[in-house]
């Protein structure tokens, strides 16, 4: 029997609700394959636990994640009641940070039963490995003001180290699928760092003789993912690049409420972290008519990087199977109930086990 | 008579097709309103001036440019003969930066007669304001390389002054269009230029208490282009943001190859410079089957900076009328060529002028 420990931390509004439900197809995935378990902690960390003790999470919050095997998050976020920053900072920012979950994943995927906005999507299929640490998002810079005069600046740093990293784990992921990948750059408008992303690119592509490669830029790149994300396999991006062709992504896939993401510790010295794109919604939450779909998603992809890869295509199936049943949730268009909706995957799971779809690792 | 002397350049590839097209046009407009005039001066600069004398323009260029009272250009680039940073930094972007032309304006708007990839798109109209002289373009920066350890820094530099300036043009407009304008930030990821940018954005908005304002950070707003555009009205963003909107503008447009820019000057201390969205395209040029739509709606924009905005709209909707038509070049799914279909806009231009549109000013 092969234990998982994993940390669940649900967070606010929705969230509180799509993770059960999640949790509920998890179970019975590891039911269906008999060799593999669950072992769920809550932690009731978030704005709530902000709001009563002043820290989104407690001190020692980060080394108690440490010694689970993954994090399944939900989301976090009370607008209004607590600043943005401060949520974000206090917990999803700080264990990407800390754990040095360094990489992000998101799919991209025209799943069968949703409606794209484009009007005659070829299937697409699209990964978007984003680098997680630095880059834009990196904390370096301040304000000058002097004589009347103001400004801001702002430093973006790339290291070889994480840059490399996420390429080299994009080209691994595409050697197992269509073999292609695209690096987002900007190279003809950005002096500095963009050329050193292309140089590392360059690099980094001749390990991989059997990929190919294309590098765009990501303008064109944004263009590219509305009129033909067909053609698109393996996209690798920096932080800033990545956040936007992600969103992007779950935009032309019908709903960016179904993206979900993986923010992974490659090296597994820590706990990766699994969490859907969408926010906490504070507007619906409590009614019990959230979708869980991009919570359900990111089980999936957890699966994926425990190694179970069929037991996450079982999930995603289901998932599909549910949407060409129309079992949607209202924000899809639909007239179903979270709890209808997660029946209805759990009753595909089933039967897509029961089919005989072989469960072997 | 109103005589307004401008500087041509075709520059490179399909430029030199496209650009006599559009200069038929705007004399075809001159010769209707009756009380101006352009007078052309060509330039044959770009990259066979580069192969020829080293430099993409000569040394006294930008002086000379100085002296006329706009600039119409083509397209610029000969890849693979002259590298793109040449070609750019030499004539397109020291042009930008030279005549302060510190302000990029591109529609993203609807066309009758266009096939939007979008698959029930409502009428959209959106006006994207760029900040255009420095942000995330700034040539700041340089790499580190010690110990085996490697790294970039690319700093973004942004100033109240042109932050602002760009906002206010962003105001002005529309005061005269739908009264509601987007900024375009990343102040939950980005913590220093973002901030600053949202902070300038709260103080310009305070001047105009009648014009609606919304800030959306630019993974959001990209995938809104694709979800809703019909809600956006005027849209200002920084450097690269403004880029990346632009491009997926043309996207959802049906296609980048027919939108134009405007690089404005806007205290009109210097030229301003008008310039379609889409390269050289050297594979297609000296065949005569280029669209001109691009150098033709550009030709709009100067009109409108000229203050004709009634023969602005007339081009415009020459425009649409010839794509109701279906009077379309191959890159449109159509069957004409570029004679057929400039032809086709002058004619349309001359029908919608003698239904009697009023032309003012
Ligand atoms: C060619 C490139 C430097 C340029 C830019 O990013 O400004 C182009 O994409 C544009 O939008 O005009
Ligand atoms: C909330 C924000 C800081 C975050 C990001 O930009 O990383 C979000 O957009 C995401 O993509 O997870």
């Amino acid at each position: 029997m092969n234990l998982y420990s994993i940390a669940v931390i649900p967070g606010d509004g929705i969230g509180i609700e799509v993770v059960p439900a999640a949790i509920q197809v998890l179970d019975t995935v590891a039911e269906i394959h008999g060799g593999i378990r669950f072992d769920w902690t809550h932690f009731p960390w978030g704005c709530e636990y902000y709001l009563q003790h002043g820290t989104m999470m407690p001190q020692d919050g980060i080394d108690t994640l440490k010694s689970f095997d993954q994090i399944f998050l939900g989301a976090v976020g009370m607008p209004g009641l607590v600043p943005d920053h401060v949520s974000l900072s206090g917990l999803l920012l700080k264990i990407r940070r800390e754990l040095e979950q360094t990489i992000n994943v998101r799919p991209a995927k025209l799943l069968h039963g949703m409606k794209s906005p484009l009007a005659a999507p070829q299937d697409f299929d699209i990964l978007v490995v984003r680098e997680n640490s630095e880059g834009e998002y990196a904390e370096v810079g301040g304000r000058v003001h002097r004589n009347g005069e103001e400004m801001a600046i702002q430093s973006a740093v790339f290291t070889r180290k994480a840059s490399e990293r996420a390429m080299r784990y994009a080209f691994t992921l595409a050697a197992k699928r269509r073999g292609h990948v695209t690096s987002a750059t900007k190279s003809n408008g950005i002096a500095y760092s963009m050329p050193f992303w292309d140089d590392v690119f360059r690099a980094v592509s001749q390990s991989y003789p059997d990929i190919q490669t294309a590098s765009n830029h990501i303008d064109a790149l944004a263009a590219f993912f509305v009129m033909k994300p067909h053609l698109l396999d393996v996209v690798v991006a920096s932080n800033l690049f990545g956040d936007i062709l992600t969103d992007l992504g779950g935009a032309i896939m019908g709903s960016i409420g179904i993206a979900p993401a993986a923010n992974l510790n490659v090296e597994r010295t820590y706990p990766s972290m699994f969490e859907p794109v969408h926010g906490s919604a504070p507007d619906i939450a409590g009614k019990g008519i959230a979708n869980p779909l991009g919570q359900i998603w990111t089980s999936k992809l957890m699966l994926d990087f425990l190694g179970h890869e069929d037991l996450g295509e079982i999930v995603l199936g289901a998932m599909e199977d549910t949407l060409v049943d129309n079992v949607k949730t209202a924000d899809l268009g639909g007239t179903s109930n979270l709890k209808e909706v997660t029946e209805r995957v759990i009753e595909h799971v089933k039967l897509r086990a029961e089919k005989g779809v072989s469960i072997t690792n």
